[in-house]
């Protein structure tokens, strides 16, 4: 009881820090996230050994997964310097018009405290100062984060580095607060507090959808952006099979085992069509997939999900097992497999159908193109589906392309969904079970669009007004004005 | 049970003409909303005769707003031709880059097929054609309109006048279809169907918040964007109150009792500090009110509910009757009333809150600037809130401008809630229970935001993308390539 009592003292202060936070210049908010990004570099060695010992990743991937996300930072310290993010409009009066036209200006404003839930397989990019606190802290919001238990130290230390930042640009004290609280209890005390305006959520789908639920069921509901599970579908097309077999089979055995497969954008699913060339592209990726050695997966309990579910997967009638690499020398190292099903049986059996996160795929064989599509169609909502064909494959089963954007949010062509490029144009989201709201992204600028809100003003004085709307325009950003885009 | 099996039916033909509506050209889809606009003008005197018989408003109100609805049309046509609304994204591949970067293009797309529930107080604006059927119609999505049984034939009028824009246009059949059936079951039915990715309502908070939680309980949930009620509160500044008084007293007596005070936009709360200027005030608005005729309201069952809510209210201890007009001629007739209650009373009593439909205002008066702050802080989420105040006020009170936007999603400054002007800037939202979802408006050309979905295509051939994403930008829109805006 005395814990919730706790989350709400923590809920309290983020909305004080939050009325705080909206007094702070554009450019200090810039500078508070470049300055947060330094101080995780500045924390050095120590923080990649302290990951790396809490999470079994080694210490390359670490250092390249904290370069992305002190890149976010700095990512979203220039959207906010450039401006147009806040989409500001203005029309002007028409006194003559009948009614008359009064005149109208608008932009994003910041919801409130936003509430974020770390992913354990991203102790950094996805975590306390990833995509969501960044994107949260760049709106103007305030952030709460509930530090993954899985990597506690790791979140804690970050959380030391933001708190730096905050004293050093003396920014309002709790605009970002660190929850270390591992209970289920705390969690669900977070998303239901009255202060809380928004949450975002990466991890299980168990998880993310009891998070939403608890939203949904306030007296005022809030947004909540969970992203979830994706099993990541990729299509084989039958010429690039032909000629490209051994450099596919290459290319998606290291995919499907990158990081021992503990990415949301795993390619978990393949679809191709039955016949010599997917037979002769099997037997490569089986070779591939052997030669792969074990490796520890992130914690104990994502270990025991991972067995589990791939023999349920296995179990099924009709699934064949293609390829397994050597047996697991540690308790906690998973074995890299692929296997096998025919369309039919996929169709019929909904289990087959779920993520099994960790370094494994099914692939379905389909009779004909119309199976395939079926197939598809038949999934829920992905991060990402991936079309692999020639110029001849594509322009062959062109109508693929009228149905793979109701797949996925990202549609990737020839290449692996694992990656998820960090830039203005990346959709990281999907429709349900991969995001509670397939209307927006985690990952690029555009994130920042789930925690603000439009506000318009009426006939407010220029001097009254935001910055981004007064008439000078100011800050010299992109405004749509009477309808056009300008930045006069 | 036939009728739900008919429902169904209507999702699964939406569903299907969605998919043949992606084939549409853009120039098409902006000549089919012309065209149902042209229609319903063509519709005529026949049209505004049956909605005022059902309606009780009067034919220039009528046909102010069934020109408000074409306008909406024509405005959603012009959207689709500017382009820019898709928000295309271009991110250039960098090959040398470590690990390589892929071209990666973003846009929106239409979720798919959206359900819309119009409102009874606006049968044109807010209805079958008004702007959630006009914004999702514009945005890609099939819609289908469960007609308001209120004014149901008015309704099926408008859907005939959409019919015939369907088979001028060639469209495919099913892009829009009307339900006739009034039951409650039919419209949980439409929330509860596979084959619907979202929902807009316009109407109370009780049918609007059961939507919001059927769509919630899914298996799969989807967007619902309620508009619901709001008392829109208006604060009257000392000056402005001294300076003004007798135009404020004529100006407010007009919009709390503009169309029988049916807005949602109606100022149905007032807040003031007491003294000599407000007590002048109340003199004069008491006059006014007692001045303005009753009128039927919209049906009987809107004028029971506003009836009961308002007695229920003047019932409220310390709550005085200021004025009120003189004695309904007629069964349906509203009696416009105002009362006020003082400020300590108004913030411990949770009933006084609630939104009375109807030519109804209350007016708070409070001790000081501290406790006309309590209770406008104090209040649900609101569609709008109004500062009165001459210069001397808002410099006065400058920090009343730091609460205004987390009250309502629109900021009125001297001027009436009551009128929404149809623009870019105007946000016709706000926080819940004003709406299930501040993010988005239900009013101008971002009304459309609602019903799309980001999705980014990497490394796609050119030849296969959208056109709003191919490389020469034929469609000739403002785009962000590679972070900068342009329209090359």
């Amino acid at each position: 009881m005395s814990d919730l009592k706790e989350i709400n003292k923590v809920m309290e202060q983020s909305a004080t820090a939050f009325a705080a936070y909206q007094k702070v210049s554009i450019e200090n908010k810039a500078l508070f996230l470049e300055t947060i990004a330094q101080q995780i570099e500045g924390a050095g060695d120590a923080l990649i050994a302290q990951a790396s010992a809490e999470t079994n990743l080694p210490a390359a991937r670490l250092t390249g997964e904290r370069g992305r996300t002190t890149m976010q930072l700095r990512m979203f310290a220039q959207m906010l310097r450039e401006g147009s993010w806040v989409e500001a409009s203005v029309d002007t009066a028409i006194p003559d018009k009948v009614p008359a036209k009064p005149d109208i200006r608008k932009l994003l404003l910041p919801l409130g405290p936003v509430v974020v839930f770390g992913a354990s397989n991203f102790p950094f990019a996805y975590s306390t100062a990833g995509g969501d606190t960044a994107s949260a802290l760049a709106g103007g919001c305030s952030v709460v984060v509930k530090g993954h238990p899985a990597h506690i130290k790791t979140s804690t230390m970050v959380a030391e580095a933001i708190a730096a930042a905050i004293a050093i640009c003396k920014m309002p004290q709790h605009v970002f607060q660190h929850v270390t609280d591992a209970s289920f209890e705390a969690g669900k005390a977070l998303v239901q507090d009255q202060n809380t305006t928004a949450v975002g959520f990466t991890g299980s789908y168990t998880g993310g959808k009891a998070l939403y639920d608890y939203a949904a069921a306030r007296k005022n509901p809030i947004p909540v952006f969970s992203e979830m599970g994706s099993t990541n579908p990729v299509i084989f097309l039958p010429d690039t099979l032909k000629n490209n077999a051994e450099s596919l089979a290459k290319q998606y055995a290291g995919s499907i085992t990158l990081g021992m497969g503990q990415f949301c954008t795993n390619p978990g699913l393949m679809i191709a069509m039955e016949g010599g060339e997917l037979d002769q592209f099997l037997q490569m990726l089986s070779k591939e997939i052997a030669a792969i050695a074990p490796a520890k997966m992130l914690h104990a309990g994502i270990h025991t999900a991972y067995v589990s579910k791939m023999k349920n997967a296995l179990d099924e009638k009709g699934v064949t097992v293609l390829s397994q690499s050597a047996t697991a020398a540690d308790d906690i190292e998973a074995l890299p497999s692929v296997a096998t099903v025919d369309g039919d049986t996929f169709l019929n059996d909904p289990l087959l159908h779920e993520e099994v996160f960790g370094p494994y795929s099914l692939l379905v064989k389909c009779k004909n193109i119309d199976q395939l599509k079926a197939v598809w169609r038949s999934l829920a909502g992905q991060l990402t589906t991936t079309l692999m064909g020639t110029d001849k494959d594509l322009s062959d089963f062109s109508d693929l392309m009228d149905i793979a954007p109701s797949i996925a949010g990202r549609i990737v062509f020839n290449g692996v969904p694992t990656g998820v490029e960090v830039c203005a144009s990346m959709v990281h989201g999907g429709p349900f079970p991969a995001s509670t709201d397939s209307r927006f992204t985690a990952v690029g600028i555009n994130a920042v669009k789930r925690w603000v809100r439009p506000v318009c003003y009426q006939n407010c004085p220029d001097n009254l007004l935001p910055d981004a709307l007064k008439a000078a325009n100011p800050l010299g950003i992109w405004r749509m004005v009477n309808n056009e885009w300008m930045k006069g």
